[in-house]
């Protein structure tokens, strides 16, 4: 083992195995760099990072790994955002704020879709910098002037796809690979033109559909965590594959204890897609907090405003290890994740995929 | 090819492919029969039926085929029903009924639980008594001594089974097969223990779970169409496939021509989840009833409850050809379905699990 494919090619990586880019700490540079030095890649989650946190942890992987490895970002798109929408919203959680001894808010400074655009501009500046070989995107396609910037430096772009119609969009954009991710996946949906969690579409059905309509390599995530979904996700016609949730869980990420805790005790019908935390739906493991924001749904704030708006909660949750409060992201595989080094889930997979009996 | 394995032991059969028992005139005996004489098992959906038309249907069958086929059966589960319930559940339909020229309608003769287990029993004997020689089951597992009479008529038994608890207690209950429903299903959800539409877990998460904790044969099924699905549910560590939309689409079906061109037409993610047609969580394609029933989702009747009072609607828009008002039911992968003929279905699988390139 293993396939040599135009993915593995692109991207100058042994393993076709991608760790999936989980923005909010759980990306550290030993779990980025364990990653690649196990022959996949390892990738930074940087869209809530401000371009110095992103140089500074660029520079301590440069230092930890010669192989390859990635970086993604959000591509902002615009957004509604009014003093009432957030008064709203902040009545909503103040009652959250109370229980967790945080106080009451009602107006907050958000950035608007100028400043984040702007934010999103100084970010690739970075990406061309410190020339990281790969960048992903999430939640939409950048500009064209943008594409062919980075593309001028050689650095090899994914896109995010969650329908046929935004894989076929990304490959005409000039991305060089496109990750489709089924409705199992974990966290953020990164999809940009059907934003309803009704039309989430499993990765059995999808994978098919997609790679039927690109030329470019197609990269499986959702809910695979060993070699079975490896070698099944190539089956439908994938090159590889973008994990998130069996990294999340391994010793190197940096993702909270009581998350991790939560993941390896759940069941797979214990998650749900929800807007409750950042405005933008994800699938997390229905908590106290989803359920409270189920009945503020019709009023949530766009992304990043909600985004906003929660972190004084979703910090004070974490600090005082309640996961009532946490955003609990998870796939739909939660009895396959194990606590272990990433060295193990790699060799794990390689192995896996071996034994599977292909006697037909 | 192909795989033998205790699926194609156990069901007597070449092909490791089951041929979803759709109810509602869907598995005519055509369908059912072209299914067993191309090496697949053919199923009828006899949830619907009465034992009489069971009986018939059987015996057209017998003369058609002299392969093993099987039979589903709806195990019936306790339901509330109330005169305001169906009063509030037909004022919501009446606006319907109009625009297709029927008659309001203020009450409705349903039967209480204990006619539809008598039913139930009845449709058990004709199973019986006409050696049917394999017998699924959704919605639920049958009664202990249900079970154990069929087992003594060396019926095989399958359940269905939506989350890893439901497949362990299918096995538990003596179940010999049992399949294993993703969210990329269309149709009914077969479930029974969570019935929420928010816990559907793809299949490509389901999948490993489940077999990692039952012995008996997983068969896979939810958006599966071709013969790369069937080799990712066997990475997966299923034993075959049971399709529904596939077959649907096939000429030999008796599903209306309105339902099947709407399925060849649509794309991958215009199937959502509904309670509208039958008080079961069903996927279909999204259209002006499910839209219009969303907001009286809250006072939906139970099964089989709201599925008699929609019966005349789904009859009249059938008749008149209308998509708006009948049950599209199908699964995530519209655009792998093909108008075909049965035979033409199972031979492609074949020749397209041979052409998969595991090159590892």
């Amino acid at each position: 083992m293993m396939i040599h494919n135009e993915m593995t090619k692109l991207l100058k990586i042994k393993y076709p195995i991608i760790q999936a880019p989980m923005a909010g700490g759980i990306t550290t540079s030993k779990l980025v760099t364990a990653t690649s030095n196990a022959g996949g890649l390892g990738m930074i989650g940087a869209g809530y990072m401000t371009p110095v946190q992103m140089q500074e942890q660029i520079k301590e992987i440069k230092k930890l790994t010669s192989k390859p490895f990635g970086i993604n970002l959000f591509v902002p798109s615009p957004f509604q955002v009014s003093e009432d929408g957030i008064k709203a919203a902040n009545q909503a959680l103040n009652p959250i704020r109370q229980q967790l001894n945080l106080p009451h808010t009602d107006s907050f400074s958000i950035s608007d879709h100028q400043e984040v655009v702007a934010t999103f501009m100084e970010q690739i500046k970075v990406v061309i910098e410190e020339k990281v070989p790969i960048c992903s995107f999430a939640f939409g396609i950048p500009p064209q002037d943008v594409i062919a910037e980075l593309k001028q430096h050689n650095i090899t772009l994914i896109g995010t796809a969650t329908t046929v119609t935004e894989a076929v969009e990304n490959e005409a954009a000039g991305m060089d690979l496109v990750v489709v991710q089924g409705s199992e996946a974990g966290g953020h949906r990164g999809g940009f033109i059907n934003p309803e969690q009704e039309g989430a579409v499993g990765l059995m059905a999808l994978l098919p559909q997609v790679v039927d309509h690109i030329r470019i390599p197609a990269i499986a995530a959702g809910g695979i965590m060993d070699g079975r979904g490896v070698a099944a996700s190539i089956c439908l016609g994938a090159q590889g594959v973008q994990m998130g949730t069996a990294f999340l869980t391994c010793v190197e990420s940096g993702a909270h204890k009581v998350h991790k805790e939560a993941i390896l005790n759940i069941n797979e019908d214990q998650t749900v897609l929800t807007r409750a935390f950042s405005g933008k739906w994800a699938r997390g493991i229905k908590n106290h907090f989803i359920l409270e924001m189920e009945h503020h749904e019709v009023f949530l704030p766009d992304f990043p405003v909600q985004n906003t708006l929660t972190q004084d909660i979703r910090k004070a949750a974490a600090i005082q290890d309640n996961p009532d409060f946490m955003s609990l992201w998870s796939g739909q595989s939660p009895r396959l994740a194990k606590s272990q080094k990433v060295e193990a889930l790699m060799e794990n997979i390689v192995a896996e995929i071996k034994q599977i009996n292909w006697n037909i």
